[in-house]
């Protein structure tokens, strides 16, 4: 008891804080006279009352400290029970709870796979709530990556205590002063997203609502054509946008505390942003041959829908899987490839990339010439010996879900591209897949229920960077 | 010169010798009556002639002594040349040149991919060659993952530098004398297996070419219907001996030398055997039901073609991906297991997942409790530090090139199944892929003639253990 108490504690006044945001749609829906409002309040109130419950029962005079493990395990227990918790409002909808749990999931790990249809149809508080819901989980894992898994050395993350905890702490003191300048120039973004939002012709609502999900690289939209539903200024927005989403948030409080070129001097921007700019132009002087558009339709197509991809936010403006089978390959494998560690974007992330490059270029010079000393470097720095072994660790276990969740979804019947890319997609937190059911032009609501609830597990396996969940299945976590 | 002179000289003795080899099937056609005994007469001359000359020219009074860049190119280059001879007598056939070359590289690959159709009317000395190709690719790497990669410490083979060769040393004093040893147990399976096969009702020439293609863990049949084409004894027998050709040679040797429980001390048969015994069990009741055979012909169904994927050989005794999605997608992950290391078997192998569960299980422990010393073991020895690093090295290479092959092949038009399958198995040296085109009942000849030459150099790329390969396209390698 004493170890799950300040676990729940924590989680109890974040559940109290969600069911008070319930109330922002609430509000919205009754003002626009959808009857939906009341099944806001009463989740609102069921989910404030819990929460509130939760931490007056685990009231301790001392303040909450936690040790690795319970960081683990409320770090995941976190997740799940805000996820569970916001599915509710989504009742009133009239989905089941394996649709509404499905939806909750995606917007809290920002996925953005959705089992709704006729979205230009929605009350104007469920929009809102998809977005509030990716918008807060968007947040909440920047927090993590920068205060907690470095501490808890998941996956190779290791690698940012000292850049991002360590010498961050120089600039700013304390992990709350830190949260305070995290939250900030999230903030500051997404008005800034909105803003350009509605100056690109965007109704307000709509701005808001798609500020917070590209923020995030959540990738909720408002309407079934999802970013197509916009015209091209908006679209250039949005890939800005959906970029400063993926770049480490600790290059923006830098960038504050008077380091402008730090974002420059990031090793993993210049290579993501680098990357990003390549393929785009490529693909999209291929595209206008090959689809006879013009240059400047070709490469917006282009570099909109792999940005969205690649930052994991997953807005489609355009059907992609229509361009042939190039393209096909093409999304697939991007869907594995993620932004960067400390951003609000999923996958496998650039510096686990730029680790490998570096681990298989010193193995092919020790190869040739066993005598040589090859030390292994980034960012400037000596890498930690480690974070390679924690790197294969990682990789093993994202290619071995992935094969393991797909051959379970196949098992259920679904085609093998289908079953791959739902799967690849939901561990990267992507969105859509390839197919015509979770293909970007299609809907998850078709898959069975099951079907629904691995992908769920998957979503929340890969937004936990895999480790902070599969720890807590080894038993030997549990011995005290 | 004096760096390439003694590589062209051991490549010179083999080309020569392969020259004569060819002599055999040259006999056969001659014998039977085809006329194509003519394709085979001229290409053993001149692939003689060549060999010959070369041996000539680069002969010195000195016994060859190779260093270990020395030694990554011979292997390279032999595995390069022996398939553009062995493609030559093809050219009898009628095929073009990328056919031929395809069919000898998958042949020297032990891969057994083919561009041939109707090989019920070809003429014997053609299926003999295409076997001899095989088995001489077996024996081949067998010596080459015993006595060469551990010098050169691959993607993590060092692991086996005492287990195959110092431990070894000890029982069998010399390479020379180590050799010796692997074509003898290679030899006596074979005819083991071949006296298998004729007992169990096949002709004395499918049983010996059967035999050649089943201990090579090769693939290629007499006969489009595969290894269908025979009756249920000999598929058992076959699975026997594609089993025994998947097990690290080391053993057998261990045996002969009076440690006959070697082979089941051995980490990689035992996680193998078990692993395949298992997963067919369960595999052949579920199709027994779902496809309303017997038991035994469902286990008999589900054991032959999942040993053979398994085992790399890629015989098939049934078009398995008309058992629907379910085993399409296991078929697909198979294609990436593989093996044992020292053995006839490609894949990623049962060693490299062995090392990557002790990681991921360290990984988890150190996680937890940070403060405890893990200490990594693989049979009951310390694990060497660059292991790890070596097999994540290994690892996003392997999965490097199945994305980057994979994004070619579609960008030549073919859809993501056909593609993806066809890399995975082709670096697999599996033989078959899913689809209507590669799979186990399809023939690659429809494939465009680019696709043919990218599949065959990822059927070299794999059987190389990838970095073979790769350090030779390392600037570095070449300077002085």
């Amino acid at each position: 008891m004493d170890f799950i108490r300040p676990i729940l504690h924590v989680a109890g006044l974040l559940i109290a804080g969600l069911g008070v945001a319930m109330l922002i749609p609430a509000a919205v829906d009754a003002a626009w006279g959808a009857r939906d409002w009341e099944a806001f309040v009463a989740s609102a109130l069921f989910t404030w009352l819990v929460g509130s419950l939760t931490v007056i029962a685990t009231r301790r005079p001392e303040p909450v400290r936690l040790s690795v493990r319970q960081a683990f395990l409320m770090t995941s227990f976190v997740w799940i029970a805000m996820s569970a918790f916001s599915a509710l409002p989504l009742l009133g909808l009239g989905l089941d709870y394996d649709d509404a749990f499905f939806e909750a999931v995606s917007g809290f790990t920002t996925t953005g796979s959705t089992v709704l249809t006729g979205l230009d149809e929605l009350p104007p508080g469920i929009l809102l709530w998809r977005a509030l819901m990716q918008w807060i989980g968007g947040v909440g894992i920047v927090v993590m990556a920068i205060i907690i898994l470095p501490f808890l050395r998941v996956g190779g993350m290791q690698l940012f205590h000292t850049e991002s905890s360590d010498q961050s702490e120089k600039i700013v003191p304390r992990p709350a002063q830190l949260v305070g300048y995290i939250v900030a120039v999230y903030v500051a973004l997404t008005l800034a997203a909105a803003v350009s939002f509605a100056l690109a012709g965007m109704s307000p609502f709509d701005a808001m609502c798609h500020a917070m999900t590209t923020l995030s690289t959540g990738g909720f939209a408002n309407y079934d054509a999802s970013f197509g539903a916009f015209g091209p200024t908006a679209q250039w927005f949005c890939v800005l946008f959906m970029l400063a989403g993926a770049l480490p948030f600790v290059v923006y409080i830098k960038a504050i505390k008077g380091e402008p070129l730090a974002i420059w001097s990031d090793p993993q921007v210049r290579v993501l942003v680098a990357f990003l700019a390549v393929l785009s132009l490529a693909t999209g002087i291929w595209l206008s041959r090959t689809a006879g558009l013009g240059v400047e339709e070709g490469i917006r197509l282009a570099t909109f829908n792999i940005v969205s991809v690649v930052t994991t936010t997953g807005f489609a403006s355009a059907d992609y899987t229509r361009w042939g089978p190039p393209a096909e390959g093409l999304f697939l494998i991007l869907t594995f490839v993620g932004g960067c560690a400390g951003s609000t974007s999923g996958g496998i992330k650039i510096y686990r990339f730029q680790i490998l490059h570096r681990v298989v270029a010193a193995h092919l010079r020790r190869l040739a010439r066993p005598s040589r000393v090859v030390r292994l470097q980034y960012g400037g720095r000596r890498l930690p010996d480690d974070v390679p072994a924690s790197v294969l660790a990682f990789l093993a276990v994202y290619i071995g879900s992935v094969a393991m969740f797909t051959l379970v979804l196949a098992m259920m019947g679904l085609d093998i591209v289908t079953a791959l890319s739902a799967v690849a997609q939901a561990i990267g937190n992507v969105g859509p897949g390839l197919g015509p059911i979770v293909g970007p032009a299609g809907t998850f609501a078709p898959l069975p229920d099951a079907a629904k609830w691995i992908l769920a597990a998957a979503m929340l396996l890969g937004r936990l960077e895999l480790f902070t969940l599969l720890v807590l299945l080894d038993p030997d976590f549990w011995r005290s």
